[in-house]
């Protein structure tokens, strides 16, 4: 079973925020124009918007209402992708040349400032203030999470505390909003939307945690882009934390992950020491915690076809495919 | 008669902005909060929450309630000047590094985001959606006028129309905005906010059309940037777009403004041609015809200390003071 059959339930749904993602890029300036859909055309597994949706099909049936502001959460996310790569220099990204390759700095930043504008406005004309606030603290703790990052990287003194804040803001928080957002939207009572919230939260650490493994697991092709990334860029993923701490070799590993010219040199040797010490095997475990945490808030939401499809997507999230 | 005068009335409101503006940057990340509050902390005109206070001075005495607002406006142009800096890789702004300089991109591009989220969650929390469809739909156009600016670059077919949507979208519109949404909080009705729009609006395109006058004619001690900074970024203002046409060496000019060296090498050379030509003299007229217009609104506005002083303020900036 894969994602996608995850999503079937909304799949109808999800044909519309493809198309409406390209409609809601709506500028007279051509350059602009193409900037912002470059990345939407690029394709992408749309996780939030389906969030959004099945969060709210357990409630309701009729899913219309809620198109815009899936539409805006996937928005939103790409509006932080577009920014991340002026900031990473990134020349690919999901197998196609990145906005700041083709476009450069400016336009870049200003698309992405654009793309969460329009997000903005399309989740305000849901006349929901509390929508607006959640989003700006969201993105308000996104920055904090990129700037966690930055000061992280190379430093191989942090710990699981430090990794676990990063990924937070990384990944869990947008996708704990999806689903809060999309039950929010229905006639929910406040019990169920919090668990909605909270089972996006644990399913959010359980999949960044399971795409940090695949950084030194999956080949170029799954991936994207180049297997080792992160150790490339000196980010310090739960993997290497554990390698960091028990490998046998951890001495070379502290040495050359504080350096940058070291972690791109020897990306490939990096990666070899931190799977032999288990750091994969470790970090498994972490996603399955996490992905254990998500299916036991299912149990505040009504039993559907739905809730069960969700327990079994925290399931095979956390289970390893190599 | 200074700026300060104009602001005299809501002078202590300021105060009080002036304050709640570092307040509201609050984070448990040191070096985001020192890289947000430090262009802060370089002071500046606070134009946007001086209009946002005025307006809604007009119609009540007491203006707690517009404080939020101004701290918002204020704090929407920063992340702007935050981002531009990173975009034209500016070393200095309002006499004092740029955050792009002391902190680069990566913090820069964040700090900009997290501000602007940070007064998007200001305006949310007035439960007024419509206030923050106005601010998405603005932040869009200027991003939009940034586009503008960039493909306009060393271009010297620029006509009138293109100078004017770029201005428009970078200092009128929020401008307009400001004073729009300090009356739309009172008891105004919607007869005066939108004649107050229109007032920010023009008073808006004055204000840019006499600063950029001013990058020809000011020291560099009043500026805060070296004179001549837009001539040396190959920007097209308004007294270039007179001089292509009408100076004796109209061919120079061509020649030398389409390339990004002769620009540099010859700014000197190319103001001194520019205000020959009388370029200086046309721009004055335009933002006296913006001050007019702006004046004209007034009419559809109680008569007050206030509208009586909005009426001189756009008599001032649009005299030229050399």
């Amino acid at each position: 079973m894969g994602p996608n059959e995850f999503f079937a339930p909304v799949a109808d749904e999800l044909k519309i925020v493809e198309s409406s993602l390209e409609n809601n890029i709506n500028t007279t300036l051509a350059v602009l124009q193409d900037a912002s859909t470059h990345l939407i055309k690029a394709g992408g597994k749309r996780l939030r918007p389906a969030f959004a949706l099945l969060a709210a099909r357990v409630f309701v049936d009729e899913l219309e209402d809620i198109i815009p502001l899936a539409v805006a959460l996937e928005l939103t996310h790409m509006a932080t992708l577009v920014h991340d790569d002026v900031i990473d220099d990134s020349k690919t990204r999901r197998g196609t040349d990145t906005v700041k390759r083709l476009w450069g700095n400016r336009l870049s930043i200003n698309a992405g400032n654009f793309i969460f504008s329009r997000s903005l406005a399309l989740v305000a004309a849901y006349q929901r203030c509390d929508m607006i606030s959640i989003l700006a603290d969201t993105s308000m703790k996104i920055c904090e999470g990129e700037i966690i990052q930055m000061l992280s990287a190379y430093n191989t003194e942090v710990g699981l505390k430090n990794y676990l804040r990063r990924i937070e803001r990384k990944t869990a928080l947008l996708i704990s909003v999806s689903c809060q957002l999309g039950a929010l939207l229905t006639p929910a009572s406040n019990r169920e939307v919090t668990a909605f919230q909270k089972y996006g939260y644990y399913l959010g650490m359980a999949f960044q945690v399971t795409d940090d493994i695949l950084d030194f697991v999956a080949t170029e092709e799954v991936l994207g882009k180049p297997t080792g990334s992160d150790v490339r860029q000196g980010i310090i993923t739960l993997p290497t934390i554990y390698a960091l701490r028990f490998s046998p070799h951890r001495q070379e590993l502290h040495q050359w992950l504080s350096s940058p010219e070291e972690c791109t040199q020897r990306a490939d040797t990096i990666l070899d020491l931190v799977i032999d010490a288990g750091g994969i095997d470790y970090a498994y475990y972490a996603a399955q915690y996490y992905a254990e945490k998500a299916k036991r808030q299912l149990q505040f939401l009504p039993r559907t076809q739905i809730t069960e499809n969700l327990g079994n997507m925290a399931d095979f999230i956390s289970i390893r495919d190599y």
